[in-house]
């Protein structure tokens, strides 16, 4: 489930209080947690209002922990860099706050990627082919036949192990993963787009899902902001359980 | 200039201060600016400190534009999402931050720049050809004859005008600037990689140069790391200074 809070939309009883961002991020949790696997707050949201934002957002990954220690936290912050460099950007997520794992920009390569696989049980989210319609612009460039995401899948798993590498694969583009499966048989895919994007969860589960399930499905603004009164919070918990139910009903057809 | 600060590096009279980090720019703005066109600190170093880094970084950014605000001042943070999510990230380095550009990563296609494109005045410098050695394993990715970077700088370029986008290309790479020059002949060039990490300025003027001299060249531990000493920042004015007054020799010569 996707966290990214937007003081524009948040229901004035919220937008009030004392650290509005946090505070919309904890009604929203308390609601939706028994319904979650993995939260993935968006570090844009966060940091666009500035260090009040970033606090909020690590009283926000503390604030889960506490709860349950047993839901996955992706920093989701499309990172990457030079090798020293992303070895910092790596410390800032595992070091400095208690992400499970965060979302990287392969575009730089390698030594951009590996940084994030030094920590033991976490996890590198690379990005292979993306929701966006802006994936059409690169990702599809074709080398010898091979797509530049499928160059990404094929040549980064072998820079760390399935269990710390998984890759975002947009629910947008359900039908690819049918291809993508062949190349990552047995990786986790973090798949986000199902809701306000427009993807189908049916369609993510026929074509993505393998013997260990192996999918992280992710929607956020058609869960938090499902509804914009007074009762947010409840209707978030209503959404949640929703998508929860109907992959419950997946999971037990395969399982 | 680089303003890459790491608290290990730090001489012992920085590292006793309130804030090192922020003393330690300050030390290194106030010996380097006169030799200065634009500082460039990367968000991974600061980001790795937690709060108090972001709280060092907003307070050198506004140092800088204080002493002189005729530096350019890039947020080196390598950033990009989708369309809704990056206007977030703009947000933050232009709205939040008083910064004059960011560098942003292609790899999620148009709608993940265009939000950098709309503050007037400011500046998106979009990764092309990186200095690393992981900048082989997909920016060179060929369909039809074009390569990634390529493709990214024949693109892109199209999303924006030579007033609102730059590219980064690595001095490690001096050599594919000529071939660079023919695609973006009147584009701005970010080129990182002069000193630690190996790159030559003569080969970088000498390929990459164009009418108004176009390119941004920087250093970054090769000037602010030159001495580990108390002496730290008069070595890293002298150090800027020895590439400002090279450069200027190659300026004399063309203009």
């Amino acid at each position: 489930m996707g966290l990214d809070p937007e003081i524009t939309r948040l229901p004035a009883s919220v937008a009030g209080a004392a650290d509005p961002i946090f505070e919309f991020n904890r009604r929203i949790i308390d609601a939706t947690h028994k319904y979650t696997a993995a939260y993935k707050p968006n570090f844009a949201f966060y940091e666009s209002y500035g260090q009040k934002g970033m606090a909020a957002l690590d009283k926000t990954v503390r604030y889960i922990n506490k709860l349950d220690t047993n839901i996955f936290i992706i920093a989701d912050a499309k990172r990457g860099d030079i090798g020293n460099t992303s070895k910092m950007y790596a410390r800032a997520v595992f070091g400095e706050m208690p992400f499970d794992a965060v979302t990287v920009a392969p575009y730089m390569g390698e030594d951009s990627v590996t940084p994030f696989l030094s920590y033991p049980g976490k996890w590198a989210i690379i990005l292979a082919l993306t929701s966006n319609k802006g994936a059409d612009d690169f990702q599809y460039h074709t080398d010898k036949g091979q797509r530049l995401f499928e160059k990404v899948l094929s040549l980064s798993q072998r820079w760390g192990t399935t269990d710390n590498i998984m890759y975002v694969v947009g629910a947008t583009r359900a039908e690819m993963l049918a291809g993508i499966r062949k190349i990552v048989p047995d990786h986790f895919l973090l798949v986000p787009g199902v809701g306000a994007q427009g993807g189908s969860l049916a369609e993510v589960v026929q074509y993505g899902m393998n013997r260990q399930c192996g999918l992280l499905v992710n929607s956020s603004r058609g869960i938090i902001y499902a509804d914009s009164s007074e009762n947010f919070a409840e209707t978030a918990g209503e959404k949640a359980r929703e998508i929860q139910e109907e992959m419950a009903i997946y999971l037990a057809k395969r399982f």
